[in-house]
């Protein structure tokens, strides 16, 4: 699929996994992808966790929902109602989940690139993060990043060494279709800010 | 082109711009497929600002030739050596640079998917970054990501508002010719990770 087609076709999917297999070859190239990003000093700081235990998946998608509960409490009650009609993952309907992490030591000590601001290694991990929704996109796959999870709780649940930080829990698998418009403006949560707003000349200008 | 093959053509470029120009449209088609990137409750936090005043671009390559030095200085002999012969960066060779930042206010405060993990804000410009990256790449332009700088240092060149952090300064522009292999790993710094290290099952496994 040609790279702008999959950059705007690609969608953050809840609501349309079909929870039918992914193909080995398949998963392979999207990871191959993913492990393909740039990272700060060639660190390639990034780690995969691919996830198809249910019982994994459910203690995680309780705890997401405990979760849901404490963000809806910080709500206004018309907030609130409009909150009640988004859903927010697709643990138990999509195929794997894959969690992301940041593995600070890699390359160590002398990260060439980093010395100057610590987060250039996560910011890495993001990188190779984009890779992987993108190439899902391009294999009709949909991608679904929660984070609605307290991280110490990601930790425990997957045995994730002290020092190792868990970036992402993102849902992956076959979709019906994926929506033209964001779930959130589908919603009436938020509307796009048009790209000129957000281009600057030289130096930042207030908008 | 296609999104594969974008992806795996793609390098951090510091040694082969050019200078030539960008036409319009190019960089608008960047641009627009930078903001099309995911982001945390649709917040679209980031901010591009393009810079092509020579005054800035010496003033920031300047500074980063100062951090450079700051990390030479903590390097034994012989990496010091190696990093010698290691270019940092293309801001003086490249068309066009472009510092991006991040809005932690745009869409507060019911940030939707932010309240457990505060950093989510920050993923989500970097999605943007690498959408950017792939889009210049698929446009036949190189993109160099520089992070010798304190934020600080950059803050206040680029007159960025208290509370917005910068994080990226990319060189943008055409370039003779991308390398196939890394610049860190042809000057003997590091060498590519196998993905197969990189992969877990269900929990983490110590490699």
């Amino acid at each position: 699929m040609d790279l702008y087609e999959t950059i705007h076709r690609r969608r953050d999917v809840r609501g349309q996994f079909t929870g039918a297999p992914i193909p080995a070859e398949t998963l392979t190239r999207i990871l191959t992808a993913a492990h393909a990003a740039p990272s700060v000093g060639l660190t390639q700081p990034w780690d995969f966790i691919l996830i198809n235990d249910e019982g994994v998946k459910n203690a995680f998608h309780t705890h997401v929902q405990q979760e849901r509960k404490t963000f809806e409490s910080t709500l206004d009650a018309p907030t609130a109602n409009r909150f009640a009609t988004i859903k927010i993952d697709g643990i138990l309907e999509s195929t794997l989940s894959l969690a992301v992490t940041y593995d600070p030591t890699r390359g160590s000590p002398a990260v060439l690139g980093r010395h100057a601001i610590a987060d250039a290694g996560l910011y890495s991990v993001c990188l190779a993060i984009q890779n992987l929704w993108l190439a899902a996109t391009a294999e009709n796959l949909g991608i679904g990043w929660v984070s609605f999870y307290r991280e110490d709780f990601l930790t425990q649940l997957l045995n994730i060494p002290t020092g190792i930080r868990p970036v992402a829990w993102l849902c992956l698998g076959p979709v019906t279709h994926l929506e033209e418009t964001p779930d959130l403006e589908r919603h009436g949560w938020r509307t796009r800010r048009p790209l000129s707003k957000a281009l600057h000349e030289n130096r930042w200008t207030e908008r």
